[in-house]
């Protein structure tokens, strides 16, 4: 075996376990009796020790030195795949077994306070666990920073988003936080003078809405042979490549929520399952990031799926499936009811124009924690002043304010900007295909999405990690991520439309 | 850590990794997609690798020598856990790599074969890939045979029952091979001479089915806390004692046979809900082996739940749930659908009397096959004669012949006789617990099986691997495994009944 072969088996092992934890993970969320819990979280530990063990490896590095020397210098696939091999090795290695150990700790035991505290609004009972897993974070963040050669908060951000950096989040948020509250203050003046969206009455069964749900993701092309749609308490999407298993919630009182669940997974599942076949068990086949994983999800739900033609061929189709009459049922009430804005207290709810306020609040204040300017004790007041600045309302409590997201309870930092610089590729991407082929929205209207999957598939979802973010956005829309597709998006949609 | 300590903690990654292998085992029979399956076998075969390379850790017989000194001689579970460890080791260390993966790929290739070959009857399109099946089995028994100090096939039935040897099997079917057939003959004549048990009519919705069944799981101590139930093509028990899946597979024409699958699945995961909560992770706290696996399941299916005490409180329900009315619903028409003897020929289709006689086949069989007098492509007629002596008919194809059961082709020698060896110990174990509880067949004519339940639990389910099958069956009915009690048993039902 060559350098190379040795590799790519080692890699293929990994890829059977983290398919494994994968199937594991989904099972936990929709099939497994609660009893089962204690049990599953010794074979999850379990499976992430091997892999762990697996990843670090010592001899990779010298394989890999080895590897580049055999490889073809015009064979992208394989020079990326040892580039994306030794990209996995530098974090896993970067952390020592003890670190590994402190941290877990440190993120289960405030992630499971945070899940009874939260209800309560009692951050004082999860602080000293949140003090905890920041100086964890700190110390995690500075180890890879040495390992990476990059600034701390950097090496974070690059755990989620290999390549990104925080200068360039910087430069973006800076133009959103300074266009957007003008912009917000437009657009609620403009929906002000209009009628409001209602509502169609409930309730909505759950059988019909998942016969809905159903035609809507066989519509959108995702493969039932290669994925399944069950319900859990928070949709995601789960599995592997060639198995991918969406969720979702069903609110008999709503069933738009849960339907844009379903599509914002579908997003996500159709560019796992528009990865390489033949690279599947590669590094390189893998998904880019999360930036460009929520620019999928992101282009279906918000771009695709809230267009007037999308809704025209929605409306006489959830108008049977619920026995739906009256105006409540028009495609005109139902954008109003799609497209409505306001200021709102919680990130997950929140509409596509004040989103990106939530979550460059976060992105501040996660910097703030991790370079010490601001300490856990004072981040209820000062979540309250960010949102008061960016969004223009402030939470009455800590429940909807600083203890609404999982995140940092579970430590997780340097996740939050991604996904509004995915909202970002989004627009530019949904912009660049209806430029490639004007024929989408049309065929969008008659629940066609083939020309647009078709477009993703050769510009997203088929170069896998092969190239880097912003080379795959520069290849298919002529540009690195920026504002301006977004701009024009929401000022098309929100102030001419 | 002490010798000891170290083991544990070495069985520990293996109970992990087995519980997440038999919850993708599960996943692939109940969920997963059909196009998942490549995937789904690459993460199976990267677990299974993991797995033997931790068991086969040569460090293991040391330590368990250290480990001996080191246990109290008084401390039954832990002396029981380091001689199950030693016997998994024995076990997996005794099949050289090369020969593992020899035995896997004519495994799979045969029963990949054999899937399609079967409907078309076609024995002769898998028998070259029995034969290297069969080839390869005789090099494992014969290099296992050396590692355990046994006979190659004893080495073989020690994989599925510990301890297990064929000298007593022998001596066993010897006396069921000279009992059966006469004692078959005047049941078939008692059963003509008596009205026909008539199936109620359905068709039996399987909502319907599933309500029936989900009652009955509750009634028999299935916890829904710790384990859950769906539907496969077959009927099995998967997950862990914490986590237990159990399926069966619905047919609306006849609710009876998909219940007494419930049934018996449920005995099998009582067990493994009854498995000691301290010792779940470890050898000695597993299952004893196939025939009292088998043993737990066949004592609800055919004895608690063909008793005329269950019939009469099922009856009142299962009428209530379809809707049912008229004489076929009453208990004795039931009883009779339930006891109808016949000579079949299907192994799982078969009564509770001549199941024994196609057993008695396969293992002769299967031993002729192992020693070399029998050659694959005698085996179709060699299965005929065999049919034509025992059970009395002999079939007209082979799909309806040898290859009806997928074991061989799969490559399990050795594992038929647990099938009635368990119906034996069935047998004892039920005589045992009404002798020591008279309550409890009128508690099950209430459909309370706690008492039943809670004797088990005592005298077999807590007891796991610390002692052998034979220790197990002679402390709780005082009496080594044999063929009185299953003989009184079917006497007593069907010709005194």
């Amino acid at each position: 075996m060559t350098a190379y072969q040795t590799l790519e088996s080692k890699f293929k092992r990994l890829a059977g376990i983290d398919g494994a934890l994968s199937v594991l993970h989904w099972d936990s969320a929709t099939m497994m009796p609660d009893g089962g819990a204690e049990t599953r979280a010794e074979q999850l530990a379990t499976l992430a020790a091997i892999r762990h063990e697996c990843l670090v490896d010592p001899s990779i590095p010298e394989l890999a030195a080895k590897a580049v020397d055999e490889v073809d210098i015009a064979d992208h696939w394989r020079r990326a795949n040892v580039r994306e091999m030794l990209r996995q090795w530098r974090h896993a290695n970067a952390v020592p077994p003890e670190l590994v150990e402190r941290r877990s700790r440190a993120n289960s035991a405030c992630e499971m306070a945070w899940r009874s505290a939260r209800s309560r609004s009692d951050f004082a009972a999860v602080a000293p666990l949140l003090t905890d897993v920041v100086a964890v974070a700190i110390d995690v963040a500075a180890i890879k920073a040495q390992a990476l050669g990059c600034t701390p908060y950097d090496a974070l951000l690059d755990s989620y988003d290999p390549d990104l950096r925080s200068a360039e989040v910087d430069r973006i948020f800076a133009d959103l936080a300074s266009f957007l509250p003008g912009f917000l203050d437009r657009v609620l003046a403009k929906q002000g003078r209009e009628p409001a969206g209602v509502l169609p009455p409930g309730p909505f069964p759950v059988e019909a809405q998942r016969a809905l749900a159903d035609r809507l993701i066989d519509a959108l092309g995702f493969d039932r042979r290669h994925g399944r749609l069950d319900s859990s308490h928070h949709p995601f999407t789960g599995g592997v490549p060639a198995d991918v298993r969406i969720t979702t919630r069903y609110d008999v009182a709503n069933f738009i929520r849960s339907l844009m669940a379903v599509i914002h997974e579908t997003g996500h599942a159709l560019y796992e399952m528009g990865l390489p076949v033949a690279w599947r068990d590669q590094p390189a086949g893998g998904s880019r990031g999360m930036t460009l994983h929520e620019s999928q999800s992101l282009l279906m739900e918000m771009h695709a799926c809230r267009s007037s033609e999308f809704l025209g061929y929605l409306a006489p189709q959830a108008c049977a499936v619920f026995g739906g009459k009256g105006p409540t049922w028009e495609p005109t009430n139902l954008r109003r009811v799609y497209l409505k804005v306001e200021r709102g207290l919680i990130r997950v709810d929140a509409d596509e124009v004040t989103y990106p306020l939530h979550v460059i609040l976060r992105y501040d204040l996660e910097r703030a924690l991790l370079d010490g300017s601001l300490k856990v004790v004072d981040l209820p007041g000062a979540w309250r002043e960010g949102m008061k600045r960016l969004v223009g309302i402030a939470p009455p409590d800590d429940k909807d304010g600083c203890m609404q997201d999982i995140h940092w309870y579970g430590g997780d930092f340097g996740y939050f900007p991604t996904y509004t610089l995915g909202a970002l590729a989004a627009a530019q991407l949904f912009a660049a295909a209806k430029e490639a082929d004007p024929t989408i929205p049309s065929a969008i209207g008659r629940g066609d999405f083939a020309p647009l999957v078709s477009w993703l598939r050769a510009n997203v979802h088929g170069v896998a990690s092969r190239l880097s973010t912003q080379e795959i956005l520069v290849a298919a829309t002529k540009e690195p991520i920026g504002t301006e597709a977004f701009k024009r998006h929401i000022t098309a949609r929100y102030l001419d439309g």
